[in-house]
């Protein structure tokens, strides 16, 4: 694996992910048409914060953190920095020094498929970080890799560039291309989810609102009271 | 899997749920004999919460809340909506306004084999939850299911109506006509525990309390001193 | 499995345990050459804390807490208590009233490969627990095991009287004869850490303090512009 | 757990389990309405073989096997052993001695959410096994437990009596109740399955034999050619 | 998920896919600078077979299998299906009906990152499958999804037209622009190996044939006979 | 991680392994008091196969098998190579070359925490392998680590000389120094073994061969027909 660090990708547009960050992992994943979805094996290092920016892409070696060095070099303002390995590890590639070098920058969090560690000193700072493990174990310098290459964490290809939104449920990335849909699909979804809140206060029930009454007729699903079910047998 | 959806089963005594609420999962799960548990696996969302209440059941296809749909019209005040699916699922089937909806007919949480998700407005509105995921991947609402028949969780049959109780170390169910029962025997536990608790902390060794010095020599276990330990080999 | 019960082993001086207890397990584990982590499977119980001590070890049967209790008399101030079964388990074998005789004790927290509850109980009392799971299930007192003799958990041997340390990022064993030459390198390491960290502040990169821009051309990693890297096609 | 052994529990008609052992684990599942499987945890020790008995349950406590030894002498021929334990264990509970006296006296096999040993010696005699491990790990005989109680596995609940149909694809439970109509539907089933065979060999298309292509387009899936989609972006 | 079913797809020459099968999977992988692995986690339903044919990628919905009857008149001669499910499913939404469909059209094999059923029918049948489980569970029809669009299994990208191997040791795809190249290398590959193999054969260390014994000294690595080494302490 | 190669480390006197190798893993292992197992997550690549050798041990890192080669030269004949990394890795450290080196140097197999491949080649070579993974991934050459110290697998030290016996059923370390007693007491064991078989073969329960009806009466297992249990309730 020779490896390339690619320099200056295009990022989506700075406003557009504004936008995506005022909206949660879960209604921007529904608003693309529930696509993006990093996997559920990325928790949170930390509780209740929502975060969005443009990723910087790394692909290191399992056991070694050489090419987040070299990542760090291309970061800026906004971005969240993404962290997969070529096979599963979960040592710890990310922790405190390397987010102080990135806080200076401007960059946002990170998200990485393998694990962190330093977990309190990230909390106390509030650099904001999603991972598959937290673990202590250090890595070494020795093999090569990539940076800003597309990665695939949880089934999702993530280009550098592409929106990385994180929060409590997980992480959700966005093509860049596609920024400004997802953000308006994300507000229209909103404008829903908050007539459906008003409406579900009100006592409306979800199979009146969405019309699933036929929808279970059509399934073949029926009604019983306790006598009748459990005097048919079970 | 053409489905059922059983209405008004019943429900374990109001009062024999109350009085469970005040006992842990841990000493209710011990005063039936250790039995119950819903299994390690599933995971409160929140932290330093205890909640009892009847189960109203949901079975569903993975990836599809149909019938939680159908469920919530079932939900009355003092439930506990359980949901399993008919095979493994991590999708986030419930969130928000699902809550929402139950939040208002006075149900008290949910518990769930699969993944739930806006996890961190259930804890801003207080509506707790056990779940084995955190997802924010969405659902559809195709496939038929059933509401209020028997379900396994973790190796444990709950039926509608059954007492769950739910605390940060887990979840156990108690079957609704042993409610009663399994209330004395907490409270007899928890007044056994109180005076372990006290002669522990006045000193005294489990060794003593539980005659368990005997069992120890007849189960042929040996004390050595560091020296006569090292000095044999091991 | 006749088991054997280990009197007073000798146990790593206190004011090393002491020193070792200012650094993070991190530090400690880097100190050491990247030894002694035991493994990403154990998780705190608590948020922020960091405990160290000297190990008692227990090798327990799975089910069954019987060496807890005959662990416990063997225990006094400045101890852990790690446990560990032998086979895997992830039943609750250590609750609120172990931790509270152990409390009295001077005993400063607990490490088990296998499970624990009471867990919001634990955190009220102060007493700090790392454990491989969260379970209610309870245990028997009927099968034989051993007390301070060398245990393993996550691949890692823990002879009586080493040194544990923990905290949000996991457990380190030292072993007690390298306890003082840990805590050197550790304050070393935290020298050159503190430095590294001011470097970062600076604005220094990682790439030019470790000399890492040579590493990447031995490597044959390549810089590439986007256009470059997308013109030459992926 | 005190722990209760039934003796002689109904048990499905013997002709009932001869003609459930004439169809695969697929086929009685979906007679049954795709349910009733133990699970795709458990794998066959053997390959190429399928049974059918009538089960024989027993609840262990985990890392001990006296509740087998309890429930040989329950078993008779057309027997098949199902084995659990009350938490989560992977120890080698079963293996060649117990196959002995279990295939002197007609037993058909084993099934256990636990280990298994003695893999080949259990192959070369020709007792088949099912198991969620393999594990050399020995048990003792010191707790109690049940034989011939209702007992679930992968979420399904067995009472003693009812039939299992293992084989390579699994197990599968058919309550003693429901063995004749479970026949029954899994003639008819294979009848029809038999039919689409003879469709498919003879080139007719799923899509068209079960109606599918109106449900696609019911589902607003579309055709695209391949020049068409990678146009649109994707 | 409205989905499409895309249509004639480009796919690898056909010379080429007969080249890369004559290779195995590590081969591949190595020929292609350590690329292209579709993860440990698929495995082979069969034992020392190897096949290569080109990708028609099927995206459905979990437990949901009406894609697949979609994905079969989008298949051909010398086609392999690969299925993906949009949240993790271990359901059997692949068995003996399906691959006798596919084999009267020509394909090659099944690959998925779900699950099989008919597991002894396809050995019998010769229809080679690799997944990432074995399950009896059923699906059902009800959920769109999409045919020939780039799916991601264990993180590689897997457009239709793509070059799938597939042995004993998994899966590993090969862009189908990549193809002819992939070919010739993975035969310099075989004959370096080859050369590797008789010198082995010949007595030769890697030590030497690698030039490792210069990378031990540079790393630090030093000879210690047992006597230096216990009497240094370990 | 400087990293010692330790040379000709005192080996298990040959004889003791041969008797050794004429036991299978489960009756060593319950020779030892029920101790030595490698954990069941260790799975054999062939069937029907059972070894005994001399381990040479290897400690590497993730992703690397630099250390492999180095220990190539330490191992001789009767030796088997015994493989673990610093942290939990799947890769495929070993492959045919290095079965084809070893092979040459009279070693009888490989048991590794990582992973192998080249699977059907080792079976096709008669070169047993042991592994927690299966995975064609490729590793580099580029970290140090250690050939013949002492090494952890699944909670069990193993120090070169050791005699490791590996079989269907999985892996069992032998300390040097006890492998005559082991040997004794596996015959032991076997002659009782052989006794016990004869007489469950000719009708007698283990219930009364190990006086286990004593054991029910006291732990409060008491019998109860169907009809009671079930009029009980239950």
């Amino acid at each position: 694996m020779p490896g390339v660090i690619v320099t200056d990708p295009p990022r989506a547009d700075a406003k557009d992910v504004e936008t995506l960050a005022g909206f949660g992992v879960a209604t921007v994943h529904e608003a693309m048409g529930r696509t993006g979805l990093l996997g559920h094996h990325l928790r949170p290092n930390q509780q209740d914060c929502r975060v969005a920016g443009t990723a910087v892409t790394v692909l290191s070696w399992p056991g070694d953190n050489l090419m987040i060095h070299a990542a760090v070099e291309q970061c800026g303002a906004g971005d969240i920095l993404v962290v997969t390995t070529t096979s599963p590890s979960t040592d710890g590639m990310f922790g405190e020094l390397f987010a102080t070098a990135l806080q200076r920058r401007g960059v946002r969090g990170v998200v990485t498929n393998a694990g962190i560690r330093d977990t309190a000193e990230l909390r106390a700072m509030g650099f904001p970080a999603w991972s598959a493990a937290v673990s202590a174990q250090g890595t070494v310098k020795a093999t090569g890799g990539s940076v800003n290459v597309p990665v695939v964490i949880g089934g999702q290809v993530i280009r550098p560039g592409d929106v990385i939104v994180a929060d409590d449920d997980g992480v959700v990335v966005v093509p860049r291309e596609g920024a400004r849909e997802a953000g308006e699909k994300s507000l229209a979804r909103e404008d829903k989810e908050a007539a459906t809140r008003a409406a579900f206060v009100g006592g409306q029930l979800g199979l009146d609102r969405y019309g699933l009454r036929d929808t279970l007729v059509q399934l073949g699903v029926t009604y019983r009271t306790y006598e009748q079910y459990t005097g048919e047998g079970s």
